[in-house]
């Protein structure tokens, strides 16, 4: 019951986080819009959940966690179940009700670009996940949300454009049911990007906190 | 006399989230302008309020607070009345100085999507509120403000543009004064929607933190 | 001595105030970075001078702080002297480097607007200054900086086009060294309002937390 | 050992700035966009690195921090060299995945002003960083990280378009290797400016704070 209650909480936090990046790029403006909503967005979720479940609504930070030793191993796999699930649903609602959105045509990326790039930024948010939000040494700090969730912001402002911007699984796996990405390729390599940067975000943590 | 100043801050806090709301519509640019304003006004009054009154500044919060066991259930009503009352007030004043803003023509908006929309985001606001501010195993925490603003941010970036954006049935009823909105009848499928998401929201954190 | 390092710390947080204020008016672009820059210069100074001074940087908020009874009612006329002092320096570096700005015609405003529009959101700042930094019951918070800040950003986007949006007696002399205002009755007017807002939040405050 | 952790962080922290100050120059949108990256970027790698390293990412800073005893002496060059480093390798990645960027002329500044405006801002942001960072009055706080950021965001939002926008000799170096400065001249002139700012406000810090 114990394990249900967290699941939900990253169903919950997953599905907010999706249907802000659905809905900013249905409905919301352009430029600075989308990024500081899904920074803002996943901010909040990480302030409420947080002290119940972790708050990571990304496989890639549950990963890292895992590695770290924040989260038990066996848990990584419904844990990534349910974040999955929160953005699909997202995804399946926002198709629902603004027609389905353009797709993402996939010769506007290089693929060793986007390799890069969400490796990059996916290496940053686990890092500063682990650093501000697990580390014995800061604990009871009011700043790990805002610090998490800039780190998407921020992301989203640098390479947005020249990959996914996802960062998560999660979120690269409901781009594909929101048909903003035409097919599985991109999804794939930003997925397989995403959890190599977890696990090196979680050794280079434990070089940092171990003596 | 201790009820009148709670009631004293929730009129001041509405006051000026909805002053915010009416002069960002009528002096305001386009685009970020309104929901960083809105957002970061709820937060400013959240932040100086939260201790005298909880700093609800929305009956639907107020309601969910209420079912979560954070207010008096007798308190509501008093509360609701002031909010709305801080509400209108703000609203007389814009009109005042603006001389009345451009109606919303109601076609503008799918009453499926405003319910959906309106539910969606309240629920967030009332989620996070409850898990922020009124949890004990986060008391004294310094982010409940800025997490609590910036779901509205969040939500008025995401749906502003496909329902009224208000989460707050104080600030629906203020929208009717504004002028902006010409019918009853979007501001009343909000308010409903906004209350029933207070109640789930109540109930959900109920069931994360009841063993 | 140590009133002397107080007055430092309003001297130089006033400074980059209003250099911030002018050098955005003089380079910066048009819209949100304005009043986005603004609040965050406040915020910045605040968190950084606020256990030294106070962290006033406004004659008014050092008003509200005298009638709380934050600050020696002999302080206040320095305090006063150094913020404007700062804010007046910070004019004319900007008007030496930039060549001066152009002029806001006086008939821009209505008179009843701006006192409006200048007592509202200066009670709403001295009101959160008053409630998050200086009651001792949220000491120790880590937020008072951000409301303090935001409050100002808040107020710029509002009605920052409907009056001089100073909220600030030492900005609204600095504007007139900055020659952005063409006659004194604009600034005259601005600042008995202001410092009238800062009487009437000290009331409030002692009303909300004396029993 | 420890130390190598402590640069090994600062590595991270200066190649994570100046990958943002490079992919928003070279790929994101203009106007808010830069300097709310830039400052939000350095917010989060404050808040990440901040137990470990002190979070300096800057030279001045690390100069700031020595001169008040925050930091030993013979650690200033081994600092400045991982900052340094980090920058040069972030600039060399932007330069790989971006083709270059268009060079600033040289004649769109004035030297008077660019050492004024570096001076100024850099100095701003040592005086936050020792006030809210390294003073026993406020340890423990949460807003260290969000009020040095946004010192930096004040900062390129002020006088972003009339000086390199630096403050930081690692990021002045790394400009060179993006290629967006087209002489030396400039970048040493800032280097100069930010680490005078450095020297000053440590001294400063310790005129407000020792008696």
């Amino acid at each position: 019951m114990e394990s249900f209650k967290k699941y939900l909480v990253e169903f919950i936090g997953t599905f907010f986080l999706v249907f802000t990046i659905g809905a900013t790029a249905a409905f919301g403006g352009e430029g600075v819009i989308a990024p500081l909503a899904i920074g803002f967005a996943l901010m909040v979720m990480v302030y409420a959940g947080g002290y119940i479940s972790g708050g990571h609504y990304n496989p890639a930070v549950s990963l890292a966690a895992a590695v770290r030793g924040a989260l038990e191993w066996k848990q990584w796999l419904p844990y990534a179940f349910f974040q999955i699930l929160g953005g699909v649903v997202a995804a399946l609602v926002i198709n629902m009700i603004s027609g389905g959105l353009d797709p993402i045509p996939m010769g506007t990326f290089k693929i060793a670009t986007v390799i890069l790039a969400e490796f990059l930024f996916t290496f940053a948010l686990c890092y500063v996940v682990l650093l501000t939000a697990t580390s014995t040494k800061t604990e009871g700090n009011s700043y790990y949300g805002l610090a998490i969730g800039s780190t998407v912001m921020v992301g989203a402002f640098a390479v947005g454009s020249i990959c996914l911007g996802a960062f998560n699984p999660a979120v690269a796996v409901s781009t594909l049911v929101l048909g903003s990405v035409c097919c599985c390729k991109l999804a794939c390599v930003t997925i397989c990007a995403n959890l190599v940067a977890g696990l090196v975000a979680g050794c280079v943590y434990k070089f940092l906190n171990n003596d």
